[in-house]
């Protein structure tokens, strides 16, 4: 694990923070480590409980606005961490003078993928003089260990599972589609582009349901892996308790998730989840994917 | 195109047909260009207009009775064709003593992906003496000629999403997991694993509904390929009118498929749909694949 990301002289650690629990853990880990914290909140998407923290709520398109807040803070250290359930719509922002500056460099990178774009914010918040720091590296405890995490021990079915997942996870990664695959009975049933991991988990439950897909009892398995070239600054993946249900619902065996690059949100919740409902939970250290496991 | 397999001194073809109306024009064509056709049709999935033909309806696990069917009707070219809605339900299907034969070299198979279960059903017929022929050799044009098709001439944006979706189709085609992709402002933004092409593609028109991607207007494309090691005697990728009636829904702009090694069932009618919703079908010779168109 790395040192937190240290403090210079008591300037803060600015949280740009999008939806879902985990930038409030970070703020958390952070504040815990000593560090002091100034959330930017996105409208409409971030979590309730990040309030509790010095914060400023910021619309799309307000990059202006952010370098002023972050600027009157102090803050020289940004992380960039959440998820974003829908896609900005770009005809109806206003953008403000700051955010003019970005948009050459941002319009560019729409050409590319989701993490283009976001790499691009990153590029331009660096060419500013502010540094881009991971969650990861700020919330080191957030990152899923390797080994067995959570829920029973795999079978010999289920590493196979894992080890064809793990494959096409890669594959499409590769190619800045997507994080996500389930594979069951060595077979990949889904793939992940950009319907989101609980989408695909509904659909494998509705194939099964459907009889287009048949298995009785638990098997299978959820694969979540950052993309290869992922920059982890940027969208790195994330299960949670929700993953767990999704997973349960859709009558998988369980989760493997990349070691050391995908993040486990309320960890707590997840591990007792997977313990009450028999699902494993496992961090593959290259070995599955290798397939010497 | 070749020549449509030659009727050894009448000896009929025999058309293994399974659901849509692929098998159907199959043995249409067949018949037109002077051959014996003799049609197994698979219970519960094959189309009524088989009906027509000299036909026996069998169920999964009668190969035994097939070969005895075969045998009686001197056949020894078969062709394999159509759609499986639902997959067979291994547990329930009693299987007979022609079967037993064949089933050591299945369930090997079954490890694999389904091309590699019908790929060893095809081994396995042969072993036995008999030609296995695609519905490409049977049927030439059925399959898609290169260049423009039908609707629309294609935009370069939609090149551009061309030559995403097929880079992407051909990723999860290596794999054995699937045929088709979809994007959208050269982002691909669904794959097609067991769900098959219209539930991706209903599910793209849901991410659109939904908000979770935005476009307006008719832009995207639906791509659909084979796999390249596939064996086009097995499970040919296909399209027809209920694919465009899918496309239009979804909002996208047109489909490109691989020239030469993708079917259109019903080209009347699917080119006729294409015509009236402004849809456009291309079929592409790997210059856009290769970023050359």
């Amino acid at each position: 694990m790395t040192t937190p990301s240290g403090g210079i002289s008591g300037e803060p650690l600015v949280i740009f923070a999008a939806g879902g629990a985990v930038p409030f853990e970070v703020a958390t880990a952070a504040a815990a480590a000593g560090r002091k914290v100034f959330v930017l909140a996105l409208e409409g998407e971030s979590d309730a409980r990040l309030a509790g923290f010095p914060n400023a709520i910021v619309k799309w398109g307000q990059i202006g606005r952010v370098e002023k807040l972050i600027d009157a803070h102090g803050g020289r250290e940004i992380v960039l961490i959440g998820s974003v359930s829908k896609r900005p719509d770009f005809s109806s922002i206003s953008v403000d003078l700051g955010a003019l500056r970005y948009l050459p460099r941002l319009i560019k990178g729409m050409i590319g993928g989701d993490d283009t774009v976001l790499g691009n914010l990153v590029k331009g918040l660096e060419d500013r003089g502010y540094r881009v720091v991971g969650a990861h590296e700020v919330a080191p405890d957030l990152v899923a260990s390797p080994g067995h995490v959570a829920g029973p021990r795999m079978t010999d079915a289920d590493v196979l599972d894992a080890g064809q997942a793990l494959a096409a996870a890669r594959a499409i990664g590769l190619l800045d589609i997507g994080q996500g695959a389930v594979a069951v009975g060595a077979r990949v049933v889904a793939l992940e582009a950009a319907e989101g991991t609980d989408a695909m988990l509904g659909r494998v439950a509705d194939m099964r349901a459907e009889g287009r897909l048949r298995w009785s009892g638990r098997r299978g398995v959820l694969v979540k892996r950052a993309k290869p070239q992922q920059d982890l600054r940027v969208d790195m993946p994330a299960i949670g308790p929700k993953t767990v249900e999704a997973v349960v619902r859709a009558s998988l065996a369980g989760i493997v998730i990349e070691a050391g690059r995908v993040m486990i949100a309320e960890r707590a919740e997840t591990v007792a989840a997977a313990a009450r409902t028999g699902t494993f939970i496992y961090g593959d250290d290259g070995r599955i994917a290798a397939g010497k496991q």
